[in-house]
């Protein structure tokens, strides 16, 4: 909802200062990745120097500047936006995955000259990124600057680091105490013969120390980095923080609070002899690059992933809670949207708007007890707009919602009892053959893989084609995975579950009873729609036998799938069994909350098909 | 078809002699493992040392002995059958995988004594288990024993070395010149920076080569192991194998044919600087550990196993070619079974047994053009001996047939067009309700599977839950791949594709075009019954589209699913399309090569359903 217009006049000023400043450090090439000193999806607007830099506002790529090029990278998500904002910034767009299209490391390859030095800000660069530079720069007998914060240089009006207050999530809330939880990752140390545990990821600490923020927006998190030792802990952030709650709570468990920048001075004071439990896919550059020689170093993933993945029985139960109170204003949401259109032909009526209309179902969701905000940038899409996968919608993109077309949200909501995230594409009027053709195969998609049984062991990998395979079989596809673990109040999208065929460097990790996922397949036609449904589910397990232990989900979502725009008869008569069931659990749980007319509603949109 | 009575009373006299060679070598335990020199599946006459030592006769399984236990580890596959075998022996069983029995690793730390000396014939020993041995050795300050084969000094009548003859596998078949292949794999070693390129696997030699022999019961493979240099080959092998055509085709190639046993001297004499491209999965530890300390060894998979994996469009032809002639043996077989046992009430009748049925669908396939022998041991299996997964008949085993219960052959046949494995279970007179109800459910996942459509990309792990899930929903499951790799006269089963959801150590590879893969799901219900239905798949392009490459399969196999064991009322309008079309291709394929009897009895075994 910002305006872009004017900023591109003073983006080739900022990069000129920047040049400067790169020939006085006698930087060849510098690069200005997306992210913060934590590997963070989302980042606060301290750490928006990528975005300051060319006016690029997407969450996801990288700049590079050399003394003559300026250059963007960014992926198939972003080209389209990408290339509107970068519009008159003398920045060039390189589309990732493109053919022909240099990688970063293949550009820096080409243009770094010979005993050039590249640059960055090494706290906001991973170690295999760093690394992978570090060796770029020896094959030309260069070498790495990566202890500047060029951009901060010319960066006049720049953000201050949040001062937001931090809250204590309490055990009712978060269902273990932070003493236990540090008492299991101490064994994970001692397991690992490691005397100290760097954590830098936001998530991870907050959930080891019941502590909750609002330093990034969506993701309710607390600036900061951790040291755990064997009897102690150090916690680097801004102490004003801390209400009296916390620091009682950091007084029982020998938690001492330093200010936050002084990380690097802890790491660099590591003994010899000491062995230091990190992962470097959450550790940056410049810490990773501080730890003295004769320090050990292993290499693991943080224990605190896999913990707080798997989800503690008062944490399910609360889950359970918030999704009802999310399901409750979905369903009033979509009633009032139903009804609504219907009467769009009364010319009294106001327009409604892609951003109107989302701002109505925030309203909703903010009726509901212990509402704390979105969970995320809330989608909302209309028509052709459904088919950009990661579009968001501005004063200058937002159009009226008109019959015949459909509209997709992809919205979630934090609560004290967890977060949510829920996409539903709904009818607005009598959509074509085509549109109802497609939302009958995602329906269709989503329910299959939220009725897949398997034996325990399988992870995602394994299940992701139970969804995919109705797309296959029409030999379309969509080219994002087809879920994503959720975080406690932390961050929406938490790794390491998933539902992807395609495995990444490292393998999915094994379903585990109470680990929360989202079931979202989707298709998008450009130029025309976009259809995506999301439930979130739970790992369930269910029957053991002779032949193992089998699993299942259940779904966490209760929100109708639309009726208006799916073709019952393109659907198997198990699907349609599985979409009745559904929709009586739906009526079920949704319909006490209700007024009358609401559930006069919802008993037709539930109705068996 | 062995008598085993007999054996048990020579065990423990063999395994005394073995003892007394043990304490003149100063050994404490002595391992007798399976395998030949080349990590074989099936090994022949000469390597079965562990039958010979415990008396036990089946396909996998470890002896070990110290000076007063005598151990065999054993599968599940085979606790019944060992526990009969061993009955007598003084050997006890040691079930893997079962609770609370030790794993050999175990056994041996447990029994070797302080400086103790681990024995065993390096060259049957693969180098990742040799090297576990050697850890185990060096805890207890003890090492290891290698060099000596201490059964061939107690084994009397031990058979020779195979002394059959080699045959030259024409281009026709192959489908590739060996110069081409050498070629290939001679790319493949420049990448790596490799000098020499050890091969000891048989079926890669074959392949490599275009040879195929006698030297393995069911695998037409030749006792080898090769080198492979820039500009020569050796080939360590007995030279009378080698007819004037093959002597030829080695000059042509510079392919020098040395004994082979010298290949430990060739191994040995590598000088430093050199560097040598292996696969330790595929190299005896006696072999390796022969590599002198300055040579720089490459472990790689062998480049020939993705290579042979993909066949070229000859040998798809080639083996479509097979697959016709095999599915007129077993149609035949099919018919002549279905008719003989509807006859059976009449009194004049023979008896017909497991192993006779056996034998006579071996007859049909003798009658086919080209026909070189049986594939692997022929599995046929009636009412609850069909739920023993490796049961092969034997004459104590062999059961009459009767009506009212189901038959399982699991077969197939070498031909110069390649090689074919199918499995079908056949209904003999009316079967029960249960035994339909398991018939169809593997049917279902069997067409499935078949029936899938992938992306490029895709392996065995993403594909394998198609099959499963239909079990997986009735809460049971089979505990086997549901599919193998296919060799083209070779070994039947072939690494490394698979459909197999849990991943090995090495992830399944990427299904390419013109693979051939098994389609094998099963059910065994212990003391009742067992079925597996297998169809040989193709992996073929589909449409290539915005999307991406789509992927299908086309069936091999063209024998009719027995519709005598069928519930087509169990199954989804789609599953029954499936096996429709199945059927009509079926009757399209075999019907021109049958008699007018057989085509109608054909034609009402592949109706639409």
């Amino acid at each position: 909802m910002k305006v872009y217009d004017e900023i591109p006049e003073n983006i080739s000023d900022r990069i000129t200062s920047l040049r400067s400043e790169m020939e006085l450090e006698g930087v060849d090439v510098y690069i200005v990745p997306s992210t913060d000193y934590h590997h963070s999806e989302y980042v606060g607007e301290y750490f928006k120097a990528r975005q300051y830099m060319t006016g690029f506002t997407g969450s996801a790529g990288t700049a590079v500047f050399t003394k003559d090029k300026a250059g963007l990278w960014t992926d198939g998500r972003y080209f389209i936006q990408a290339e509107k904002e970068l519009q008159g910034s003398g920045v060039s767009l390189y589309k990732m995955g493109e053919p022909g299209v240099d990688t970063i490391e293949e550009f820096l390859e080409k243009e770094l000259p010979q005993n050039g030095v590249i640059g960055f800000d090494g706290r906001c660069i991973g170690v295999s990124e760093g690394t992978a530079y570090e060796k770029i720069a020896e094959k030309k007998q260069g070498s790495l600057c990566y202890k500047y914060d060029l951009v901060d240089r010319v960066w006049k009006d720049r953000p201050p680091l949040p001062r937001e207050k931090a809250f204590l999530l309490e055990e009712r809330y978060a269902g273990e105490s932070v003493q236990s939880k540090l008492g299991r990752v101490r064994e994970k140390m001692e397991k690992e013969k490691a005397d100290i545990h760097l954590l830098s990821s936001l998530d991870d600490i907050a959930w080891l120390l019941n502590i909750r923020g609002n330093d990034v927006e969506y993701c309710p998190l607390v600036l900061s980095h951790l040291l755990l030792y064997r009897d102690r802990v150090e916690l680097f952030a801004d102490h004003n923080k801390f209400p009296p709650e916390i620091q009682g709570m950091f007084e029982k468990n020998s938690i001492v609070v330093r200010p936050y920048e002084m990380i690097a001075e802890a790491v660099s004071s590591f003994q010899g002899k000491s062995c230091i439990l990190l992962d470097t896919e959450q550790t940056s550059y410049a810490l990773y690059r501080m730890i003295s020689q004769g320090v050990r170093v292993t290499d693991r993933e943080n224990p605190e992933v896999l913990m707080k993945c798997v989800k503690n029985d008062i944490e399910v139960e609360n889950i359970k809670k918030a999704h009802i109170k999310d399901a409750v204003a979905h369903t009033k949401f979509m009633y009032w949207l139903k009804k609504e259109m219907s009467e769009r032909d009364a010319p009294e009526k106001p327009v409604f708007t892609e951003i109107s209309v989302s701002e109505k179902l925030e309203e909703f969701r903010a009726e509901q007890e212990g509402y704390l905000g979105a969970s995320f940038a809330p989608i909302s899409a209309f028509a052709e707009h459904g088919a950009i996968v990661h579009y968001s919608a501005t004063k200058e993109s937002d159009v009226p919602l008109e019959k015949g077309k459909l509209l997709l949200t992809d919205t979630g909501g934090h609560y004290l009892e967890g977060s949510t995230d829920i996409t539903r594409t709904v009818a607005i009027g009598d959509v074509p053959l085509k549109e109802k053709e497609n939302f009958t195969l995602v329906a269709r998609a989503m329910l299959r893989l939220m009725n897949a049984v398997f034996l325990y062991g399988c992870s995602g990998a394994n299940l992701d084609c139970i969804a995919r395979e109705v797309f296959w079989k029409e030999r379309v596809n969509f080219n994002h995975g087809t879920g994503h673990g959720v975080g406690y109040l932390t961050n929406i999208h938490e790794a390491p579950i998933n539902f992807r065929w395609k495995e990444g460097k490292t393998p999915a990790p094994v379903l585990e009873k109470n680990m929360v996922i989202t079931d979202e397949p989707g298709i998008y036609i450009e130029g025309s729609h976009g259809i995506r449904i999301e439930n979130e589910l739970l790992v369930c397990e269910d029957e053991k036998n002779g032949y193992g232990q089998f699993m299942r989900f259940e779904p966490l979502t209760f929100v109708p799938v639309d009726l208006d725009a799916l073709l019952p008869e393109r659907m198997t008569e198990e699907e349609r069994d599985m979409l009745n069931v559904y929709h009586r659990r739906v009526f079920e749980i949704v319909a006490p909350y209700l007024d009358e007319k609401e559930r006069v509603w919802l008993q037709t949109y539930t109705r068996p098909v």
